[in-house]
């Protein structure tokens, strides 16, 4: 039996009269879409667009909510209450359900985006109330979570369904974490060894940091960065060694923990 | 066996640090709550609290979606496209959904709010686009609409399940539609005229107009407008006197058109 | 003496992370830039890049102030009272001073965008009320019209000082209004087939129409429309066939009617 | 010659068909007010009614920038970089003053809002970042600080006119700064408590701790918080006993640093 891996990427995020994104292309190489949800990105108009050519290509479906700024495109933290948090996670998940089912589909996954995020890997009570937002709307929605993290441990807290990712061209530090950006070699440009590093790390079901050190990790998918056409060619290129080990490319399952 | 007839305020209209309307005195009183949405007014935060006031009342839960005008809660007319209006309502119809189920309740209606509402009113590929929009999402939900428009003329050739409202407050011309407001005698303020006229209207299964025309009707709900503590107060007189004449106040039933 | 001749364009219409424009560009080409103010493009951010930019070049700033409708970049119509009107053109207006001051420039001349445009070019009330809300501000702000348009009766009537403006690629009726952009010939996409008519127009003092009829009309400024490197290009030839006919490019100077 | 004191407020804090405060009745006791600015609270109409009513009233206009978080009135901490506190600062500055300007009054002060202020108030880069955002607009410019804070040095440093402000009903920490609301007797809510203790300072020139220490700062302003009836009575209150006090109540002069 093959191993399966899942590869997920950001769709839907234009807004109004500003494109932004390689969606087409991006949706012809990965498994799994998360589409924004108009708080940091996207639109009705946006979203029913990204819901038809998801489905269309036949990708899963993700609600990826984030924080209302807009023009921050959700990237600068704000102080949010768990209340909050709960409040728009749960919103924007409904109007996601909404788009695709309008198009379709349906909604089979949730993913936090930008300083949302990353507040919710820092903070688990933050985490579990953006989770629990989800699964008060969708009980079966499968979390997608960064490995290793308070979203991680939220999410298992929770029993969710949950799907645990790594970044396909991010360094990992010896605590599990992604390197600082800012640091010499945090971000991996080189296809080749982008490839490389994501094989060995699925062959050792274990983050490889930068050191080399060995964290032993869930892996079910893999998140591609960015919006270039660079982003494509990577995409496409980690694909094709993916599918040249053996493994078989498809939307994770999402189990819930044991 | 009783007449039976519903009660249907606009709800959830306070945003962020600005509350507005009677919404729990309204909620002891009406049969079916209209929810904003957060494009016209409501938040996430908002909508979480109406749509847990609407469940704890047992009072029929709407999605209520409007323009995406803040500033002008809606009421300013907007050039909006068929497909815009479509995408419009089905995402605010999403985001009142999962406010609801995470309430513990379920969206069942849906009504258009202000100058949506209005435009609707006139224009039937517009209440079409509204409509399809909405039933796409959920082809069981019932569409409010202003008996004798357009949108009642879409939301039948749709087949969809309806509730035909009139207006407790407003005299009708003898078209059927709404006298304009700036008309005298077309607001009707006197608590016992209101409900005289609405038991008669009621009765005779008809608009009667200012001149006194009975033009036949569906009549499922009754629309009362307002936020002040005379609507709570006029909304009470109205439920009494539908009482007092032998009628059962719940929920619409929402039929499909024969 | 030269004939003198103004070329105005669009710029700042980038908002957050979504870049729009060729402003880099076109800036080395256009005497004009109407700055879009944070309504229905621009932010903060992007005005005070796009400010610095036009100081650099010695490029006149103007205001470019618009609906409140981000998502439909302002060209949705929308129904706005003339009090209303008013304060969001002088509000725009008095952000956009601002961020041109800090960056050591000055607004010298405001023009309406989109739908704001289209409406005021027809309603006079509407276009008197825009106007009167930026003279409020700046009595000697230059107000650039649509020739032959409400917005130029409007400006007259209030005897502001103003630059009536033609459009480069756009054809006239009759009436001298543009044609309908969806009419055969209303848009104008050769570069030499612009420059002639331009020229011919110049020498005329009069809008030509589709059908060759002249309507005299004064001009002040050329409208270039567009963010395509396309229009960079048209710029470009546009101002290389003005300079061979030996007229001179500088920025109009805003005579109040007589 | 007697002691000059000013009374500040937060004025024009409506948003759309949400009133908020008591502003025509605050006006009628103040001396300086900051007026929203159309991020954290505000729009164009309400700040030319706001403006207009400062006016009338003969009292001093500030403009009170916040950040861009409607829902959140600008109270929820957000990430934001100097580069973009500055600019916000300028945007909402010029379009206070037009909107000043329009109404036949001008911006003398500027004061932040709400987590723009508390982050100002704690760091000093941010601070610095909003001051020159608002001096580069206009260099004579009061800035209200809070006497003693980040805010403090940050105005003192760039020598720019300031007024120092302390609160009517907020108790002091030993270190100078205000005791967290939610320890006990944080807030002041007994009226001649107020009154005293502002005497008792303003006598002193220095703040007094809870605790009764003494700490020498300059108070140029006292801020009334709050937007309920009880703060009209507390202002008028207050007014009364300064005034009683034989202090003469008028706008803060701004003097630059010495």
């Amino acid at each position: 039996m093959t191993r399966q891996i899942d590869l997920n990427a950001d769709m839907g995020e234009s807004f109004g009269p500003w494109p932004m994104g390689a969606d087409a292309a991006l949706l012809k190489i990965i498994t799994s879409a998360n589409i924004a949800c108009g708080f940091h990105a996207g639109d009705p108009d946006v979203m029913a667009q990204a819901m038809a050519q998801a489905v269309e290509n036949g990708v899963g479906i993700g609600a990826h909510p984030g924080l209302p700024d807009l023009q921050g495109f959700g990237r600068r933290r704000m102080q949010i209450a768990p209340t909050e948090a709960r409040n728009l996670v749960a919103y924007q998940l409904g109007a996601a359900q909404a788009m695709a089912r309008a198009a379709g589909g349906q909604v089979r996954h949730l993913k936090l985006h930008g300083a949302l995020a990353n507040m919710a890997a820092e903070d688990e009570a933050l985490a579990r109330a953006c989770y629990e937002g989800a699964l008060a709307v969708d009980p079966d929605i499968i979390l997608v979570v960064i490995t290793g993290t308070k979203q991680d441990t939220a999410a298992r807290g929770l029993g969710a369904r949950m799907a645990n990712e790594i970044f396909a061209d991010r360094a990992y530090s010896e605590d599990g974490l992604l390197m600082d950006r800012r640091l010499p070699g945090a971000v991996i440009h080189n296809a080749d060894a982008v490839c490389a590093r994501i094989l060995a790390m699925l062959e050792a079901r274990a983050l490889i940091t930068a050191q080399g050190t060995h964290l032993p990790v869930q892996i079910d998918t893999i998140c591609l960065h960015g919006d270039t056409q660079e982003t494509v060619k990577l995409a496409y290129s980690l694909r094709m060694a993916l599918e040249s080990a053996g493994m078989t490319l498809c939307q994770f399952k999402g189990a819930r923990p044991a």
